[in-house]
C-alpha cells in the first residue's frame, strides 16, 4: 500500500496555495488527505494527528501556514516523518514573518522549507521523498522534468515570434 | 493566596536573559517557578503545563525563546492565562526571525511580546497584570517608577560634571 | 465595579484596527472608551490621560498607532497599567516601522505588543489579564477557547466537501 | 542495498556546518560522501554529480552554501531526487542572502531548506526521508526523538538546582 | 563584425522587463538575441548558450530572473564574458530574493547587477562595455546622455508653468 | 546673544555618540547644554525642558536613543524648534528599529534625522540651521568644508604613496 | 528680505509628494521655488544650483527623491545650507532603498531626513529653521501646532459620536 | 594603448576591500590607477575625474564606498564609460544600506553592482569588459577560471582526506 500525503493548512485561507499542492499530487497519482487544523486553535487535534500519521498510511505531511506559521514546526514536533513547510503570504506582513517563523527551526526538528506560497513545489518534493522507494513515482518525476523542459523550450520559440515586432 | 508567574524557556542558552526577569520579580516580591521546556523537543509537557497552569496556582506565562520562536504561542494555545513572549537573539539569525515568530500570532491566541532579549520588561508586565488585583504590588510598581525617574536624574547630574571636560 | 479598557487610537485613520477590539470586547461583556489622542499633536492629554487612567477606573490600556508608533510606548510612561500596543500598517512604511517603534521598549517600560493591526488579539489579551481577578470573565474566555476550535473543526468539515473535486 | 546521502559544499569554509550533519548521520549510520564542489566554480562537476546521483546509489543531496547560495538549486535542476539546502551565513552579509537564494526556488525545482547554518537538521531531515523505507532507521529517528526529550526534562531539572541562587 | 548582445530571461513573465532592454539595444543599433532559458528548469542548454557565447559572436551577455534568481550566476558560470543581472521582482516575495541571489556573487564568478527590474540599465550598461571597442557607439552613449539631461531641463521648464497654481 | 544647542540623550550609554556632537559644537565655538532624559523614564522632564526650551535660549535640540528610540519625537511633540534625532545602535537590535522609530514621525511634528549614530552631523547640522542668521558661522561651515576636501586630497596623496608596493 | 526654499525633485514623478511641502510652505507664507533636477540626469546644474543657492536667497533646500535616492546628498556636498532630504517611495523597491540612501550619509555633510513621502514635515522643518531668525513665523509655527492639536481633539469628539453604534 | 581601471574609494577605511581588486588587476597585468575621493566631500574633484576618464585612458571605473553610497552614481552620472560600484560594509549600518544606494540607480544611468566588499569580483568583471577588445587578456580570464574549478577539485581531494576523521 502507497504512502499518503497529509495537506494541513493552518486556515481555509490557504486554500489557494494548497490547492496548487493537490493539482501536484493528482497528476503524479498520488494519494492525499487535506485538512484545516490549527497550531494555536486545535493544538491537542493537531499534535494527535501527528503522532498517529504514520500508522495512519501517511509518509509525508505538508502544513501550509501564514503570520508566526507554527503549524509546520507543531507537527514535526509530535512526529518523525518528514514535514515540509509552505509559508504563506497573509494579514498584515510581508511573508518574511511565515518564512522566518517556518524555517528557522532549533536543531533537532526540522521543517523542509520551501518558498512563499510554494503548493506546487511542496507537493513535488514530497513526491521525491516517497519516490525513494516507489520507482514508478520516480520515473513519473523524470518525466515531468523532461516535459518542464520542452515547456521553456516552447515558450522560447515563441518568444522569438515576438520579440522582434 | 498569591498568583505565580511562570518561567519557561525554550533552552538553557536563554538563561542569561531570563535572568533579568526573575531579579525583577524577587525584588517585586512574586512568586515564580522556572522551566527548561521546549515547544519542539517536549511539546507535550509543554502542552500539559500550560493547560494546568491556572489551577496550579499561576496568573502569567512568560516565555523565553529563540529563532522560529514557537514557544509563547503554543503554550497561549492551551491556556486562557495571559502569555508574555520574550523573543531572543540567538543562533545564526539576527532576532527578527524570533521577533516575528512571537509576536505575529494569528486572531484568537494572543501573545504580549516585549523587545528582544527583554527579560527584565516581561517581569514587569507580568507584575503590572497581577497588580491589577494586587494594591500592594501596584504601589510597589509606583515606587520603582518613581526610583527609575531618580536614576535617570542622577545620571544627568553626574553627565555635567563629565560632559564639559 | 468592573476595571475599563481604554482604546487609544492615534489617528482616526486607525479605526478600523480599532473596531476589531472594540467587538471583542463588547462580545466579552467588558466596558471601554475609545479615544484618538496622539503622542505628538496632543501630548499632554495623552500623559494626563495615562497618569489618571487608574484613578479613572481603566484596567488596561491598548494604543493603535503607526509609523514611528510612540503612542504606546508614551502612555506607559505615565502610567503602571499594563499597556498593549498594536503596531498598524499605514504610510509609505510597510509596518516594520510601527512593530519595531511598539515592541523594542527599554527596560523598565513595557509595552505589551501584539501582531501588525492586532486589534482583536490586543482586546483578547486585555481580557486575559482582566479575567485574573474575574472569574465570570475567565469563564468566557474558555469558552470562546473552545468556540475557536469548534469554528475550525467545522471549517475542517467543509473542506472536505470541497477539495475532492 | 542502503542508500547514501551526498553532502555537498559550496567552499570548504562551510564545514563546520558541513560537519554537523556528518556528525547526525554518522550517530544514525547512514552512509554518506562529502564533496566540496562549486555551482559557478565547477558547474560541470556539480551538474554530472547531480545527474548520476540516482545511479550512483544515494537518496538524498545536502548542499550547503553561503552569500548568493545557488547550490542547492543547482543540484536539484538536474535530478529528481529530493534536495536539502542549508544556507550559510558568511561574506559581508548576514545570511539572509544565503536563506532566500536557497528557499525562493521557482516552481517545478524544490529545494528542501532548513534552518541557517541548521546542519544538523539537514542529516535528521535525510534520515526522515530514508526511513520512509528503512524501519530501522525509523526506529532509531523515534529513539533520539525519546532521547531529545529527556536531554530537555535534565535540563530543567539542574536548572531547579540553580535558578534560585 | 560587431559584438551581440544576448538577453536571456528565466520565465517569459519577465519579459515586459527584457523589453525595456530590447528598446534600448534597438536604439542604439546593437544586434540582440533573446531567449527564454531557465537556471533550474533547462539548466544544460544554458550552460551550452554560455559556453559557446563568446564564439557565437556574443559580447555581452543580460539575464533576467526572479525569486531565487540563479540565472545570471550560472551563465556567469560559464563563460568569461561578462554577465549583466537583472533582479526581477516577481512570486510572493518583494524582490529582495532577487536581489542578493544575483548579486552577492562567491569571488571569482562576478555578476554586474542593475536595480530591481531595471532593463533599460542593463542594456545602457552593456553598451558602454561594447562601446569601449566601438567609438560610434560611445557616440550614441554621449549624445543619448546630453538628450536625457536636455529632457530633465525640459520637466523642469513645464514644472514651472503648474506648480505656482 | 547666541542661540544655544541641546543635546539630549535617553541613557548614558549614548554618551559616546553623543560626544561627538560636543566636539563638533566646540570645534565651531557653539554653546550647548547636554542632558540624560528619556521619554520613558523621565517623561514629564522631557516635556518641560521642550515646551520651556526656545524661552531657554536654545536653537536647536538634538536627542540621541536607541531601540524604540522617541526621545527626538516626544521632544518634538512639546516644541516648535528644529529637533535633530541620532538613531543609537544598541541593545539586541541592528539599529533599524532607533532609525524608523526615528524618522517615521506623522505628519505634523517632524524630526530631522541623521545616520546611525551620526553624532557629528547632528551637530553640523545644527549649526547649519543656526547659521542662517549667524554669517561667522556661515563662514566657520564653509571653511570646515573646504578643510574636509583638503583631508580627502591629503588622504589621496598619502594612497599614492602605499598603493603600488 | 525673506531667505526662500529650494524645493528639488529628481523627478516629476516625485511631484505629489513635493505638492503637500508647497502646500505647506504657502499657507506658512514662505517664498520658494521649485525644480525639477536630476543628480544622476542633470549633475551639473544640480552642483551649480546647490553652489549658488545661499548667494541667490534659498536658507533651505529640500530634495525629493526615490530608489538610489543621491539628491539630496548630492547637493548637500555643494552647501552648507541645511539639506532636507524626502525618501520617496517608488520604482520596483519598498522605499528602504531610498530611505538609506539619504540618511547613510557620511560624516561633514548632513542631510536631515524625514519620512517616506514625508512632504508636509520636510516643508515644517524648513520652516522651523527659518523661524529661529523670525518670529512672524515662529508664532504661525506655534499656532500651527495649537490648530492641529485642536483638530485631533475634534476627531476625537466624533470618535464619541460613531464608536458605541 | 591599453585602458587602464580607475579604482576610486570614497575614503582610506575602504582599502581592504580595494587592496583585493588591486592583486587581481596586478595579476592580470590591467594598468590603473587608485584614488580616495569623495562624492560628498570632493564632489568636484570627483566628478571632474569622472569627466575626463575616457580621454585620459580609463575603461572602466570601479567605485568602493559605504553607507549611502552615492560614489559610483555620481561618477556614473559624468561619464559613459561603465562604472563598478562595491558596496562596503562600514559605518553602524549592516551593508544594505551601501548596497541599495548603489544598485537602485534610476534609468538612464547604470551601476555594475557586485557584491558586498567584493573588491575582487569588481576587478575580474572589469577585466572581463577589457577583455572584449583584448584577446590576450580574454585568454589570460580563461586561464584563471581554469585554475578556479582546479583549486576546487583540489580542495575536494584534501577533505576526502580529513572528512573521515
Amino acid at each position: 500500500m502507497n504512502l499518503k500525503v497529509a495537506l494541513i493548512m493552518g486556515s481555509d485561507s490557504d486554500l489557494p496555495v494548497v490547492r496548487k499542492a493537490v493539482d501536484e499530487l493528482v497528476a503524479l497519482g498520488i494519494d492525499y488527505e487535506a485538512h484545516v487544523m490549527s497550531a494555536h486553535r486545535t493544538p491537542d487535534q493537531a499534535a494527535q494527528f501527528a503522532k498517529t500519521a504514520r500508522d495512519n498510511g501517511f509518509g509525508v505531511i505538508i502544513a501550509a501556514a501564514g503570520m508566526a506559521a507554527h503549524l509546520a514546526g507543531v507537527l514535526a514536533a509530535h512526529t518523525t516523518l518528514p514535514v515540509i513547510g509552505i509559508p504563506c503570504k497573509g494579514g498584515a506582513g510581508d511573508g518574511l514573518d511565515a518564512l522566518l517563523a517556518t524555517v528557522q527551526m532549533p536543531s533537532g526538528v526540522p521543517v523542509a522549507t520551501v518558498a512563499l506560497n510554494g503548493g506546487a513545489n511542496a507537493a513535488l518534493l514530497a513526491a521525491q521523498m516517497l519516490a525513494l522507494a516507489d520507482d514508478a513515482l520516480a520515473a513519473k518525476l523524470a518525466q515531468r522534468k523532461l516535459e518542464m523542459a520542452e515547456a521553456v523550450l516552447q515558450k522560447d520559440a515563441e518568444l522569438q515570434k515576438i520579440i522582434y515586432n
